[in-house]
C-alpha cells in the first residue's frame, strides 16, 4: 500500500526553473484524470487558485510562491527597482485571490523578504523565492507527516470516522499510519462536500488508496448519522486557526461540530503547524464569499431554475468550546490553548524519517 | 401572480377512467420538463414511486391509491374473490414502495375497505376505488390550504426562511397567502437537498412562481448562515408526524432543527392533516434506506471513485423538543400536543373557499 498523489505536496505542483512555469494538478479533474495546469505568469497562477484548480491552504499557498518567481523572471533584466515592485504588484494581487487560509497570507509575507534581500544582495531574485518555496513544500510535507503520525495515535481499532471536504496530506499520513503502519481497521465517512465535490472525489479516492474503506454521504446526512450513532470520531482540517482555538474550515464544518457536540463525539481538528499569530479569535478570520452562481450548479449543469439567486460562502468557523482537540505537528492541543504551540519552539521536525 | 403546478394535486396526478391509465408529472424533470408519465399496471406505479417520478407523502399516496383501481379493472372479469385477491397482492406491492410516509399506508389501507363494499355489493370496484382517491385529492388540496393559510399567519413582514427539500402544497398555500395576499415580504432561503435536488428545482420554482425571492445553499451551509443570524424562521413539512410530536422528514431536517434550536430560531412544521395514530413514538417511524448508488452520483454522472461506497437514509426524525409548532389544518399546535390534534374533531374545511 503506498501513500497517494496528494501526500507529497511537490508531486502535485513544481516550479521548472527552465521554463519559467509553473505546473499544478488540476484538483478539480483528479482524480478522474491526473492532468498537470501549465501556469506561465501571475495571472494564470492566480487564476488557477480562484478556479480550485488547487485547493487546500498549504497547496494553494505554495502555487502562490512560484507565482511571485515568475514575476522576478519576467522582470529579471531590468532596473531592481521596477523588478521589486513588480513582484510587490504580484504579490498583492496573489493576496486577494483567498482571504481566508492563512497559509497563503504568510508565504508571500516570508517571501517578499526573501526577494527583497537577494535583490539587495544582487542574488537573483527568481532563484531566491524558487528556493525558499521549494523550501517550504519540503517543511511542509514534513508538517502534514508529523501532525498525521501524531493523530494516528488518537485512532483505536473500529474508529468510525466523519471527514468533511479534503482535510489534505495529514489526513491521508493519519490514516496511513493507523492502517497500514498500525493496522488498525477504520472506516471513513466522506461528506461529498458540494458544489465542488472534494469529499466525493479527493477524500474518498485517497482513503481508498491507502486501503481504508470509506461511505459516502451527502452533505445532509450526517445529522442522522449521528443520531444514529454511527460515528465516534469527527475530524476535519482547518484553514485558519485563531488564537482563541477557534477554527475556520470548509463550510458545514460548524454544522458536524454543533451535532457532534449533542451526541457526545469528539472533533479533532487536523491543525499543521498551528495557529496563525496575527489572529486573535475567530471573528477576525475573514470569511471567503464565492462566485454565487456556483451553488446553482454541478459539474457545469445547471440545477435551479431561472432567477433563484446563490449564497457561497466558502468557509465557516467552529468556536473553541466544539473542538475537542488540534493536532499539530509539534503536539496534540486542547483548543482553548492552542496559543501555546507558538511557545513551544520548532519541534525537530527530522526525527521522523520520511516514509518511502 | 397564479398559484404555481404543484399546488393542486389534481393537476399533477390523475386517473384516467376511459383508458385505464395513471398519469403522473414527472417530478424528477419538472420544472425543466413538464411531462406526465403513464402508467398502464400496478408494476408501473409502483415503479413511479420508487423512481421518485412523484414524491411527497399526499401525493404519492393518491398515485398509489389509483394503482389498486387499476388492479381492479385488470381483474374486472374475473370472478370476484379473484379480484379481491389481486387488489390485496396490489396493495401490498404498493406498501412496500415507500416505508417512511403514512399517507401511502393510510390511503392504501381505507382503499381496500373501499374495495371490499364494492364488490360485495356488486359494484364496480375500479369505479369505487377512482371515485375514493378522487375525493381524497380533493379532500387533501383542501388541507393544504387550510394548512398553508394557518402557516401564513405565523409570518411577519421581511421573515427570512430557511426550508429543506419541498414542503408540498402547504408551503406554496403558505407563501401565496402571506405574500401575495398578506404583502408581506419574505425571502425563502432553500438547501438545494441532494441527491435528487428537490430544493434547487421544485422549492426554487413554485416559491419563485409566487413571486418570493429564493437564496439556494448547499446543504452544508445552513450552519454558517444561523450563526450569522441570517435566518429568522425554519420550516419544513413532515412525512410522518408521531403522537409524541415527533416528526420524520427529508434527510436533513433533524441536522437544521439542531442548529435553529442552538441560534434560537423556531423551527414550524407544516403538518397538514397531523398526526398518526398508528405511531406512538419517533422511535417508531421507519426511516426507508434508498439505493446508495444514488449518493455516488449527480444527474447520472459518477462523481465518486471506483470502491467508495454510499449510504442514503432517505429521511430523519427530529424530537418534539427540537420543534416549535406544528401547523395543521386543524390549527397549530405545541409539537408535545399533537395527539389532540385527533380529538379536535374533522374541522369544517369548506369554511375556507378555494382560491383562483
Amino acid at each position: 500500500m503506498t501513500l497517494p498523489l496528494l501526500t507529497r505536496r511537490g508531486d502535485t505542483l513544481r516550479y521548472d526553473r527552465e521554463r519559467g512555469i509553473v505546473l499544478v494538478l488540476d484538483r478539480r479533474r483528479y482524480p478522474h484524470e491526473t492532468v498537470f495546469v501549465e501556469c506561465a505568469d501571475v495571472a494564470a497562477v492566480g487564476n488557477a487558485i480562484t478556479t480550485m484548480v488547487v485547493q487546500g491552504g498549504p497547496p494553494l499557498a505554495y502555487v502562490a510562491g512560484y507565482g511571485l518567481a515568475l514575476a522576478a523572471r519576467a522582470w529579471k533584466d531590468r532596473p531592481s527597482d521596477a523588478q521589486r515592485a513588480a513582484i510587490i504588484q504580484a504579490a498583492e494581487a496573489l493576496r486577494r485571490t483567498r482571504p481566508t487560509a492563512d497559509d497563503l497570507h504568510q508565504i508571500i509575507e516570508h517571501a517578499l523578504a526573501r526577494a527583497d534581500a537577494a535583490i539587495l544582495d544582487g542574488d537573483d531574485a527568481e532563484t531566491a523565492l524558487a528556493d525558499f518555496v521549494d523550501a517550504q513544500v519540503k517543511r511542509g510535507d514534513k508538517v502534514a507527516e508529523r501532525c498525521g503520525r501524531n493523530a494516528a495515535g488518537l485512532l483505536t481499532e473500529g474508529d468510525q470516522i466523519l471527514t468533511h471536504c479534503f482535510a489534505g496530506a495529514a489526513l491521508n499520513w493519519m490514516l496511513y499510519v493507523a492502517h497500514v503502519e498500525q493496522a488498525k481497521p477504520l472506516r471513513l465517512y466522506a461528506t461529498e462536500t458540494r458544489p465542488y465535490l472534494q469529499g466525493a472525489r479527493l477524500t474518498a479516492h485517497q482513503a481508498l488508496a491507502i486501503g481504508v474503506p470509506v461511505t459516502l454521504l451527502t452533505d445532509n446526512m450526517p445529522g442522522f448519522c449521528f443520531a444514529r450513532g454511527m460515528f465516534n470520531l469527527y475530524i476535519t482540517a482547518a484553514d485558519r486557526i485563531a488564537l482563541d482555538g477557534s477554527i475556520a474550515n470548509k463550510v458545514g464544518t460548524y454544522q458536524y461540530a454543533v451535532l457532534a457536540q449533542r451526541h457526545h463525539v469528539p472533533f479533532y481538528v487536523l491543525g499543521y503547524d498551528g495557529p496563525d499569530a496575527a489572529t486573535p479569535t475567530g471573528a477576525d478570520i475573514p470569511i471567503e464569499e464565492r462566485d454565487p452562481s456556483e451553488v446553482l450548479e454541478f459539474a457545469g449543469q445547471r440545477s435551479a431554475p431561472p432567477g433563484a439567486e446563490g449564497y457561497y460562502p466558502a468557509f465557516d468557523v467552529t468556536p473553541p468550546d466544539l473542538v475537542s482537540a488540534i493536532v499539530t505537528n509539534r503536539g496534540i492541543y486542547r483548543s482553548q490553548r492552542i496559543a501555546d504551540y507558538l511557545g513551544d519552539g520548532e519541534a525537530p521536525l527530522d526525527i521522523i524519517p520520511l516514509a518511502q
